[in-house]
């Protein structure tokens, strides 16, 4: 460690921190000449640096104890660092195709010491919004989430295993806490966070606000979110929190990570994309046959270790074809109805809530934004509203298509 | 403490370890002439010794390191004392009228120091097999019930305690992990601890085993037990851990406590009340309104508390009469399918699983036993099946007597 107690770093004391740090100094082979620092946290939350030296380049993420967009008026706990490295190493151990590679942690400063992931790499969502087409994109984010979802859940783990990670994740509570007020409570009452494209959606808004089964549904995701430890999940994987390239997909920033809801990871990028999708004209043919991948790799893995140690469906009383078919048909219906409920909870706060999305926010015209935008929230509440009614994402593209026409 | 590391008392040590412990010594008035020792553990677990002297009483419960029924070569965790205690504390601040007073834990020792339950006080099963009516046991049950599990919710809690309380429960995963072989895998599987009324159930215990859809139930209530953090539960709310007399009634024993479903406790004790009716012909009209009294009780804590402090549903989002109503009315109809699927969960086990009730052990006629056991597994299979379908206890009651017939 080469602080003694955290200290926010700048640009002088990272190279100090660096020198002292044999985990990050061997990655740019201990040469100091001709370094490059630049920082470049355009989050809302915390501080990144690059670093690029001739021989190897690394990032810096530390976190501050509050949040880097508002300032020191909204506190938030730098622990949250800790959450993120722990996510990234385990979730990395699971998938390591698609998690960048945890050089080195240092709790008491917050900071997080990890691959650079360098150009061409953008934020998925900034790919989206150019209409660029990622035709592995599917492909690697369903292995992601299939593997790291899979692989935290009873599917695979004993009680026993559950239990003691449960433990350590609790421990996030705070940033858990953050997600129930921005995603399950202010965008249903009145907040004083909460804009919209106004007057344009002034009713829209007050409609939901008024809509007592959509309050009723949202209650019920609330409750799953805060009670039901099904496994280790990102809790914020929308598209800015994937790094891309034509050939490259890198899941980067779970500090909201926690033991949560399957369906909340899944329905955060398929409620994202579903964005994406009204804010391009149909632009976003990505989200079309993700879920079905999705739901073979997570099944392929349930088929390769069904007797393995995972206690949720014990062998001697579930190895059996047909049943077998019966049970993983159940657990996926229910998986699929919970992404859908949460993902359309998510499309919903990106547009009567606190935090918008940049899909959006780049539609200078008013007008057209708020057409957009109310396509996205018919369909978000026709989700959450009637999400057990979809057998297929294919129907959720239906519904989509429907919508836009 | 009054030794340094655990040993198993017997009533010589046990004396000493009394006269070194103050908060024990002073209930009986530091007085040790004329002070009788009674051993009398005849559960399964545990040892308990009663201590009355002239001037006071109490009870010393020990766990030891291993199942006492079965003896070493089933260890189990002494450390259940010290989540029986915890329990019994949380329990008895919420609801002190039916829970007994702790007065000494020594979590070295794994032993705790608690009111005796004086004469006439008797275990509830051993009440209602002798046919007794206990007119003020649904009242207190209720009461029981409403508010150990409706405090300890996120209706009345914040995320942040509620996350607190969970860790510490994680901690007693090795009485989670019993209950979950013996109530929701061991009856659906052959398994060298299970036995039946014997020639006369073998087929039942068979179709159980073959019945898809009655597993595919029980894999469902599994995962909500092993997920779903609800509220602090006994977790063993059988009706042999309930005293009684005709005007009190106390509930001991919270060894498998943690943060589990609601409905697990509820249907637990409903469970066995059922179980019950079964082996007496009819005598157990006990049960006939419980479940009212409880949703009375249950929702009257919800109104007073609507505006407090617990986190599931904001007051500014649902503090509106009749949204209130709809949802109230949502989450006790989920809380009864909950309830009847875990009380025929249990039901099920105590008939083809390990360990059986009194009430049906009692009855000396092997094809009498097999005919009251086999209506109650048939109402259990009806349960677990297609609990949705009921919209009250009464018409459970209705399913009962329909089979008693």
């Amino acid at each position: 460690m080469a602080f003694s107690e955290f200290r926010p770093l700048d640009e002088n004391s990272l190279i100090e921190y660096i020198k002292a740090t044999p985990s990050l100094s061997s990655k740019i082979g201990h040469n100091y000449d001709g370094l490059k620092i630049k920082e470049v946290g355009d989050g809302n939350l915390n501080f990144v640096y690059i670093i690029v030296g001739p021989s190897g380049s690394f990032v810096i993420k530390q976190a501050l104890p509050y949040m880097r967009c508002i300032g020191e008026s909204w506190p938030m706990t730098k622990e949250r660092a800790y959450f993120e490295a722990v996510a990234l190493k385990q979730h990395g151990g699971l998938c390591p195709e698609h998690v960048p590679e945890v050089y080195h942690f240092d709790r008491t400063m917050s900071l997080i010491g990890m691959r650079y992931l360098e150009p061409p790499h953008i934020i998925l969502r900034k790919g989206l919004i150019a209409g660029i087409e990622y035709p592995l994109l599917a492909e690697h984010m369903s292995e992601y989430m299939a593997k790291t979802i899979f692989c935290t859940s009873l599917l695979y783990r004993s009680t026993t295993e559950h239990k003691r990670a449960v433990v350590e994740f609790c421990g996030n509570v705070e940033l858990c806490r953050l997600t129930e007020q921005v995603v399950f409570s202010d965008p249903y009452k009145v907040s004083e966070y909460n804009h919209w494209t106004s007057p344009y959606l002034d009713r829209d808004a007050e409609t939901i606000r008024e809509d007592y089964l959509l309050k009723i549904e949202v209650a019920e995701l609330k409750s799953k979110f805060c009670e039901r430890a099904q496994a280790l999940i990102h809790g914020y994987l929308h598209t800015s929190s994937v790094m891309v390239t034509p050939d490259s997909t890198q899941v980067i920033d779970p500090e909201f990570a926690f033991y949560g809801p399957m369906g909340f990871d899944i329905g955060a990028f398929i409620g994202n994309l579903i964005l994406a999708f009204f804010a391009q004209d149909g632009h976003a043919g990505q989200g079309n046959d993700r879920k079905n991948l999705f739901h073979q790799k997570f099944t392929a893995l349930w088929d390769e270790h069904k007797n393995g140690s995972g206690e949720a469906y014990l062998p001697a009383i579930y190895n059996n074809p047909e049943l077998q078919k019966l049970i993983q048909e159940k657990y996926m219906k229910e998986l699929l109805h919970d992404t859908l409920g949460f993902g359309a909870a998510k499309m919903i706060r990106r547009i009567v809530g606190v935090a918008h999305v940049e899909d959006f926010e780049s539609i200078k015209e008013a007008n057209i934004r708020a057409d957009c935008e109310r396509r996205a929230l018919e369909l978000g509440k026709t989700l959450l509203k009637r999400r057990r009614e979809f057998v297929s994402i294919g129907e959720v593209i239906s519904a989509m298509k429907h919508i836009q026409s």
